[in-house]
């Protein structure tokens, strides 16, 4: 018989990986919903159509098709098909895997548009699937976690998006990152200054600026036809340094003459501005003039998170855009939103050792019994122990005491409860830790009361 | 512009209903933890030879199948393909989404049979996807919440089953259902007794009891081969009424020659009795010899919920197995299951408007600002809210009150904090019960200690 497997860049989640996947969610769901955001669940399943085209080219390539059922062949232009004309798969296939949480948000909030209180505050926590090559760090298969708010242009959403990383990473425990925050009409400035004629060639250089360095970014650009003289300017530009206020103060300066750069400016103020009157003292928020970001539908404000001093780039990311919805026919619907990596920031909490050890416990007790009438004591324990809402097993048969604590010791289960003839007699029952390996004699009273 | 859709038989959770669902998954997660399970999920995307085979010739067929990345006709015998040679589609594509939970989890037991404490007991609430045709009530993709203990054949799993079930439904609020078990040394002990050939054709008809009346059952039983007295004998049987305690001990002396159904007898009397040593008063357990429930891999108890008074068939299902390892290799594993029909939980709570109004409650407070200046204070006011853990928001923009107000009401938001230039005066906030419409002036100090 042949070994089972699963496919290539997918994974299992066991009990111990779930147990921190789970903390991770959780806070980041707590924090979503205390900001007023609410869920939304939409199918593995869209037609094609509504996948095909919003991802670029590459995107196209890496979605998972669903073969038609029934007779696939169906309808199917069999000389197209042995030619290998792209179109023909549209015939075999009409239905594709959810590629992210943006175009089906976006397609939701066109079928409900008339349904919809506006602002719509929707968080959205689901699986992807993207036909990637499988690598370090890359699956087919991953968990995307977004926020986002459409029908506002108000700044207070940047704002509030600024809060919630800051109250997600504190409940997380991590406490060494940067929220790199940016502005399109900055980028605009920028790209008229350097005298770019093509922004999101400038743009897609600029994002390299990280992996590449700047001499082969300065490379890209020349070939995209911007001129030393514009390069020059831009790295002038970029290598500004300073405190937020200082940045703003140059920002305001320099791109004065610029519409787009001074829509920029003053809405990157706004947005510290308001973020201060919350009353964030330490916000992470560093204003960073070469933050681009590869998708070219961001039209206001871009954020980007990394946890320092762990190689593994952003965690987080987003923006405002204004015309998400307009590819399903419903225009001038301004959002923003962002998007947490969960697999990435357990990587950096693996790294970084955060994962409280209680991120681990599922059951609290376990009780152990030695022959068949400890057993029938041990039933009544462990009833009386769930009914005060303590997660709590009984070890399903009177195996040897030593096979019952491998039991809890592999399950990470903290107390034990042991009960043998003695106990059955005196009516003290055996507590034992086995983090500190300490155990003491305690009457079922105290047992209930007992703080596990 | 073509009007955005989803497939067929596949749904969007919006707000309202995800709350309600959230509501339904979070007891039974509750539950699940608190006996000691602990979570799995696997990869939507199975090896197709993992799925086929699996769920006999119509499960095969109500896979879904993803279409191989790249050149999908790689490899095809292009004349097979053209004769629709069922093999030739194992070519066009390798991996097929998810039909159940049952089996991935029986793979990734194998898998990592190594590294798994044993009795392990895990559980896994995640969408499944069927080509069925959609109707009322059945989908192409949908929720299974399941529990399964795999590694041993102690009882005390069944009375386990039966009191989760037992607190699941308490949990929402669920007091009038019925809880079916039989077991399969019984329905093996009638098939005896009716001299029945096949027990698996006898089982598939039995099943049918509820759905077609006894008189077609008993025409099915004739076509299968069964003699009419053997008909008589078993409608003989599958009448006996009375008590749980009359049932066993009727069962210990009408089986009393047939050592399967002995064994049914006396494990359905265990279970029963360790459940009464829980001090589970009403168990809701009802005895019922026609339970046979469609799936031959059931070799002990079987169980089958309804909810009475509520025409949706059973919200939950399950039994023992001792060979589902087998399929992959691993003989010899006992183990026992239970899932929960998270769809058909929450149409029956809906009929029976079981849901609690909290179920919809997402955002606490709304803070209502009539000004520049208020909403300035008012963010002060939201930020001092939110650092006492309390969900709120302030509407993103100084609007119109009826606005604001409508706002609130329409995502069902319980209380609003109305800030405009006399409350900024006086120092006293508005705060106003939707549900109520009653309001009252109350300090800042006041407000932060309101049991919202």
């Amino acid at each position: 018989m042949e070994k089972p497997s699963i496919p290539k860049g997918t994974r299992d989640f066991g009990p111990t990986s779930m147990s921190k996947r789970e903390f991770i969610f959780q806070h980041i769901r707590g924090v979503f919903r205390k900001y007023g955001f609410q869920p939304l669940e939409t199918p593995a399943m869209e037609n094609l159509s509504t996948l095909t085209g919003k991802y670029g080219d590459e995107g196209d390539r890496l979605l998972f098709r669903i073969l038609n059922s029934g007779d696939f062949l169906e309808g199917v232009d069999i000389q197209k098909l042995l030619a290998r004309d792209p179109g023909t798969s549209s015939k075999l296939t009409e239905k594709g895997l959810r590629y992210d949480l943006t175009v089906p948000f976006a397609r939701y909030v066109v079928m409900n548009r008339h349904d919809i209180t506006f602002p719509f505050k929707r968080y959205q926590i689901q699986p992807v699937w993207r036909a990637d090559r499988p690598q370090k760090g890359r699956y087919r298969e991953f968990y995307q976690c977004d926020a986002d708010v459409v029908g506002t242009d108000s700044l207070l959403c940047e704002a509030e998006i600024i809060l919630m990383i800051n109250e997600v990473f504190e409940k997380l425990g991590i406490k060494d990152y940067t929220i790199r925050m940016n502005h399109r009409g900055i980028l605009s400035g920028l790209a008229d200054q350097s005298g770019a004629m093509n922004e999101n060639a400038l743009f897609v250089a600029m994002d390299k600026l990280d992996k590449m360095g700047a001499e082969k970014v300065k490379d890209e650009l020349l070939t995209a036809g911007i001129s030393k003289q514009g390069i020059a300017v831009l790295f002038d530009r970029l290598n500004f340094s300073g405190s937020n206020a200082d940045k703003i103060n140059w920002m305001r300066t320099e791109f004065a003459s610029s519409q787009k750069g001074t829509i920029g400016a003053t809405a990157l103020a706004e947005v510290l501005n308001l973020v201060s009157h919350f009353g964030l003292e330490e916000n992470h928020v560093h204003l960073d003039l070469s933050l681009a970001r590869g998708l070219s539908y961001y039209t206001g404000a871009i954020f980007e998170v990394r946890i320092n001093h762990v190689s593994i780039g952003s965690v987080c990311g987003g923006g405002r855009y204004d015309n998400l919805t307009g590819i399903f026919g419903m225009p001038d619907v301004s959002g923003i939103g962002i998007s947490f990596g969960v697999d990435r920031i357990y990587d950096a909490m693996e790294e970084l050792t955060l994962f409280p050890a209680e991120a681990n416990v599922s059951t609290n007790v376990l009780v152990v019994t030695m022959d068949e009438k400890c057993f029938q004591y041990g039933i009544m324990v462990l009833s009386s122990l769930r009914s005060r809402q303590i997660a709590g097993e009984i070890y399903p048969d009177t195996s040897k005491l030593k096979k019952q604590l491998d039991y809890a010791n592999k399950k990470m289960i903290p107390f034990v409860v042991i009960i043998g003839s003695e106990e059955l007699e005196t009516g003290l029952l055996t507590l034992k830790n086995l983090a500190t390996g300490g155990q003491e004699k305690i009457t079922l009273e105290k047992l209930l009361q007992y703080d596990f």
